[in-house]
C-alpha cells in the first residue's frame, strides 16, 4: 500500500487518516475535503446556536496544520472529488477555490461522503430564511440570520435528533418555536408511549408541537414565510429549519458503479469493503448491518462513523478487522429530559415479526430518599421463550444514559432478563439504589417469564371486557390528584387483604397502581387467594402515557 | 411451608420478608429486630449527618405498621434471638422493653444479622465521645454530640466507605478533620494509585489525611480526647469515629452450630442455605464466593444482601433459585469525586497469582467541548492470553458510576478487551464521546494483546535502564507546569517526524505524553521508522498518582 486517498474528512474520514498513519508511516495518505473544515463537532453544532457551547473554536477538532504536523496527512479542504476511475484506480477532483480540476491516483480509496439532509420537492423550499444544519457554515448562517432578523417566531420541520435539538436551541435563545412532524410523534427510534413523555416534555416548555402535520409549501412574504401545513393551517414564521432527516451520499459511488444497498445506502461488506476490494465505504453513507435482524440498517450516527473508519484503515494495511453489526443506540437531550434507546423498539419488532414480551419499571436514578433523584421510565423488549434481550428504551432527567449504555452492552452480550435479576451495578446514595431499575426490571420481566406474574397493557385497560374488572390499588389522594381509569373500583393496597370480600370472584381482576409495583403486590395476593388478575405493568402512568394525545 | 421466621429486619431481611408474602399469603411470617427500626436507609446516615438529607424522616422506608399492612409481617422491634433451637425449631427471644423472654418456634428460618462495626481491643475506645455508625441511634448519637459539644477537630479512624463518607460530612459541618487509615491507602477495593487520585482530593478539602497511621490509644481529658498514633504523634480531638471496617454477626449461627466460613462469616450454598436445610442467612454476615477466583469473599454491601434476601424466600418457597457469586461492584462520593471499582484488582489478582495485562485511559466523561466534561481515569484489567475483563476501576467527578456499571456487567458476561471496542453506547455530547473512553480502553487492550503497542508502566519510567531513553512528546508548556521525569528529553509530538535523527537507535526509547494517547501516536511513528520503543499506558498523569506519597 503506497497511496490511500480519502474522500470526507469528518468522523470517519478523519479517524481513518488517523488511523491509517498510526499503521504506516510510508504510505502517502491524501484527504479531500470539499467543505472549509476537516474534523469538526457536527453533533456540537445546535448547542453553539443556543449558546450553550460558547466557543465556536471549540467545535474545530483538527485542522490541515494539526493533521499534517500530527499525522503527515494531505489534507486539501475546498477540493470536491468529482469522480472515481476505478480502473485507473484514479480520481478526479476539483479545486473548487481555483476551479482547477486534476486526477490524484490511489491504491486505495476510502469513502466518507456523509449523509445530506433530506430537501423534499416543496415549493418554496429554496426561500431565503429556510436553513439546514450539516455543517459549520449551515450553524454559521443561522447564527447570522438570527442575529440580524431577530425572528421572534421559528419553526422546525422534523422531530429527530437535530430538529430536537434545534428546537431546543431555539427556545433557549427566547424564540417561540412551531415543531411540526409528519409521523405521530417525535424520536423515531422509541415507541410512541416514551415519546409521550417527551411530547410533554415540549409542549411544557411553551413548543407548538403538531404532529402528524407536514409542510405542504413555503411563501416569502413581506411578513415573514407563509407556511402551509398538510392540515389546511397557515403559519407565519421568521425562520424554517428544515431537519426532515438525511440520506446517504453516494452519486460519487452510484458514477463508479459500485453497488448500493436496497435502503440507498453504499454496500459494504463486515471489512467495510465496498463491491470494489480497493474502494472502502464507512460512516452515514453506508448501510449496515442490523445486530439482531441481520437486515440491512441506516444509521448515521458519529460512534459507528468513527470506529469503521479505524476498521476501514485496520484493512488497508492487511489486517482482516471486522464492524460487527450496529444495534442503532442513540440519545438525544430534550430540554431537561433525556430519551435513549438500543435494540430494537416494538414498531419494528412487529414488522419483523419477532416475538416479544415487554414490561415497563419506573424507578428513582438512584436512592430515592437522596436529594436529585428523577424517576427513570424504563421499557424494556425482549423474547418470550428465551428471555433474550432485544431492546429497550428510557426517558428521564437523570440516570437514562447509564442504563440504556448498560442494556446495549447486554444486548450485545446476548444477554436475557435472568441475567438482569444479578446485575451487579455501582450502589451509593448519590449514583443508584440497592435494586437499581434494571434489577427490577429483571426481576419483574423475569417473574413474567416463570408465571409468577400476568401482565396486561393499556390496551387491555382501556377496554375491558365484561368478565373483567379494573381494580386501582393507589390511594384515594392519589385518584384525585391524577384521575383514575373509567370504572374502575378503588381499594388502597395497603387495605386489600381485608377487603378482599368486596371483589367479585367470578371476575379477572385488571390490577393497577401508579407505576405497577404496589399492583404487583396486590397481584399476588390477589392469585395467593384464588382470584384471577392480571398487573399493568408501568401502572397508571405508563397508561397515561400510552394514551395521551399531543 | 406454615411459619418463617427472620432475624434482622434491615435491607436482606426486610427484602425476604416482603418477597416471601408475595410467594405465599397464607404462611405466618415473624420478623425480629432487636433495634428500634426495620428497613431504615442505612447507607444514607452520612448524608444526613451531613445535611444534605435534610429530612430524617426520608431514612426510614418501612415501620412496622406499614410492612403489616402491606405484607402481613408480624415485625417485633427490640425483640432479640437469643438462641436458635435447631431440633426443636424454635428461637427464644428477649423482649428488650419488657424484659420477658420466649420462644418462637419456625418451618423455616432466614438469618439476616448484619455486620457490627469492628472494635479493636485500644484502650481508651469506649470513651464519650468516640463513635461508630451503624444505625439510626448511633447516627443521631452523633448529630446531638455535634450540636451540643460543637467540637472543631473531629477524627475518624479508617479509610473504608463509611469512614470517607463520616470525613465528608464532617467537613460539609465545617469541621476541620483527621483522617487515620493504617495502610498506605483508602478505598481498599481500588489500587494504591487510583487510591492517590482520591487522596489528593482529601487534602485538597482540608482533610488531614495520615496514611500508615494507626490509633493506639484513646485518653478522655479536659481539653478533649488525647489520641495516640502508631508513629508516635498525638492528637487532640473532639470527637473520634471509628469506621475501622465491619465483620459479619455470627454469635447466633456459632452458637447453633451451623458452619462458618474461613473468613468469618456463615457459610451458605448458592441457594443461600446454611448447614442446617431449614436455616437460610443472608447478607453482610454471610461468605459469598468470588465471580472470578471462586475464592470466598466478605463484601458487606446492600445490592446483594436485597437480592440475597429474595432468593432465600424464593427457595423457602420451593424454588431453586441461586446467589450467581458476587464480583464487590462498589462506588463512594468523596468531595467532587467518584471512586468506583468491580472485579479484582491488581493486588488480588498478584495473590492469586492470576496473569493480567492492564491499561490507563483518561479521557473525557462526555464531549470535551461541551460544557461540564471532566476527565474518567479508568483502569481495566485483563488476562494477557484471552482478552477476559478481570476488573476495572475508575476516579472521576462525571461518569464514574457510568462506566464501572457497563464493565461490571461485561464482566459477568465473560466479554473482552476485543468486545469493548465494539460498545455501541449512548451518544450525543451532553452524555459521552463518540469513542467513549470504554471504546478508547477496549482499543489501547486491544492493540496491547495483538502486538501493536508495547506499555511500560510507571516502575519502568522511574528507574529506566541504561539502554532505555525517556521521551516526554507533550509540549514544553506542559513540561513547564507539571515537570517531567529526570533525565527524559523533549520533542513536542507534532515535531518528532521530523526531528528523528536526535534519537539514538541502538536505545529503547519510552515514549510518555500526559494521558497516553499523543505517547501512542508517536510510538507508533517510532516503531515504523525502526526504533525500538515502548509507550507509558496513562501516561504522565498515571505516573504522577503512582508514584504520589501522601
Amino acid at each position: 500500500m503506497k497511496k490511500l486517498v480519502i474522500i470526507g474528512g469528518v468522523a470517519g474520514g478523519a479517524s481513518a487518516a488517523a488511523r491509517a498513519r498510526r499503521l504506516n508511516e510510508e504510505a502517502q495518505i491524501v484527504l479531500f475535503e470539499r467543505g472549509e473544515y476537516i474534523s469538526f463537532a457536527n453533533c456540537g453544532l445546535p448547542y453553539h446556536v443556543s449558546g450553550e457551547i460558547a466557543d465556536r473554536d471549540a467545535l474545530v477538532l483538527q485542522t490541515p496544520q494539526s493533521f499534517k504536523a500530527r499525522f503527515n496527512v494531505d489534507v486539501r479542504l475546498h477540493n470536491e472529488v468529482l469522480a472515481i476511475d476505478r480502473q485507473q484506480r484514479c480520481v478526479r477532483v476539483k479545486n473548487r477555490v481555483t476551479g482547477e480540476t486534476y486526477e490524484e491516483s490511489f491504491d486505495a480509496l476510502i469513502l466518507s461522503p456523509g449523509a445530506a439532509p433530506v430537501r423534499p420537492p416543496i415549493p418554496g423550499l429554496e426561500s431565503p430564511g429556510v436553513f439546514s444544519l450539516r455543517n459549520l457554515p449551515d450553524m454559521d448562517r443561522i447564527i447570522a440570520a438570527l442575529d440580524q432578523n431577530k425572528p421572534t417566531h421559528a419553526t422546525v420541520v422534523g422531530g429527530g435528533f437535530i430538529g430536537l435539538e434545534m428546537m431546543e436551541a431555539l427556545r433557549e435563545r427566547g424564540i417561540a418555536v412551531s415543531l411540526l412532524e409528519l409521523s405521530d410523534q417525535v424520536m423515531a427510534p422509541v415507541d410512541l408511549e416514551m415519546a409521550n413523555m417527551v411530547h410533554e416534555t415540549i409542549v411544557g416548555h411553551g413548543v407548538d408541537l403538531r404532529l402528524n402535520c407536514g409542510l405542504q409549501s413555503v411563501e416569502n412574504t413581506e411578513q415573514g414565510l407563509q407556511l402551509s401545513l398538510s392540515n389546511g393551517d397557515t403559519l407565519t414564521t421568521g425562520m424554517l429549519i428544515s431537519a426532515i432527516g438525511v440520506k446517504p451520499e453516494i452519486q460519487l459511488a452510484v458514477d463508479a458503479g459500485l453497488a448500493i444497498g436496497e435502503l440507498g445506502g453504499i454496500q459494504v461488506d463486515p471489512q467495510m469493503r465496498t463491491s470494489d476490494p480497493a474502494i472502502f465505504a464507512v460512516g452515514d453513507a453506508v448501510e449496515e448491518v442490523d445486530l439482531i435482524t441481520g437486515e440491512p440498517m441506516l444509521i448515521p450516527l458519529a460512534g459507528p462513523a468513527n470506529r469503521q473508519g479505524r476498521i476501514a484503515a485496520n484493512n488497508v494495511f492487511g489486517a482482516n478487522d471486522s464492524y460487527n453489526r450496529t444495534q442503532g443506540t442513540a440519545i438525544c437531550r430534550v430540554f431537561d429530559l433525556a430519551v435513549a434507546s438500543t435494540g430494537l423498539n416494538e414498531k419494528r419488532l412487529q414488522r419483523a415479526k419477532i416475538p416479544f414480551e415487554k414490561v415497563y419499571v419506573h424507578a428513582a436514578s438512584h436512592a430515592s430518599y437522596f436529594p436529585g433523584a428523577h424517576p427513570v421510565s424504563l421499557k424494556l423488549l425482549f423474547a418470550p421463550d428465551s428471555g433474550k434481550l432485544l431492546g429497550a428504551q428510557a426517558v428521564g432527567r437523570d440516570g437514562v444514559d447509564k442504563r440504556i449504555d448498560v442494556l446495549a452492552v447486554a444486548i450485545r452480550a446476548g444477554l436475557t432478563v435472568f441475567d438482569m435479576q444479578d446485575m451487579e451495578l455501582t450502589y451509593a446514595p448519590p449514583f443508584g439504589s440497592a435494586k437499581d431499575v434494571l434489577n427490577q426490571a429483571g426481576f419483574l420481566a423475569s417473574n413474567l417469564l416463570k408465571g409468577d406474574v400476568r401482565l396486561c397493557h393499556s390496551e387491555q385497560v382501556a377496554n375491558p371486557t365484561a368478565d373483567q374488572l379494573l381494580l386501582d390499588v393507589r390511594n384515594p389522594g392519589e385518584l384525585s390528584k391524577t384521575g383514575t381509569l373509567e370504572g374502575a373500583i378503588n381499594i388502597p393496597v395497603d387495605q386489600l387483604r381485608d377487603r378482599l370480600d368486596e371483589l367479585p370472584r367470578d371476575k379477572e381482576i385488571l390490577v393497577f397502581c401508579q407505576v405497577g409495583l404496589r399492583g404487583h403486590v396486590a397481584y399476588r395476593m390477589l392469585v395467593n387467594h384464588g382470584f384471577s388478575a392480571q398487573n399493568l405493568t408501568g401502572g397508571y402512568k405508563t397508561y397515561l402515557a400510552a394514551t395521551a394525545r399531543f
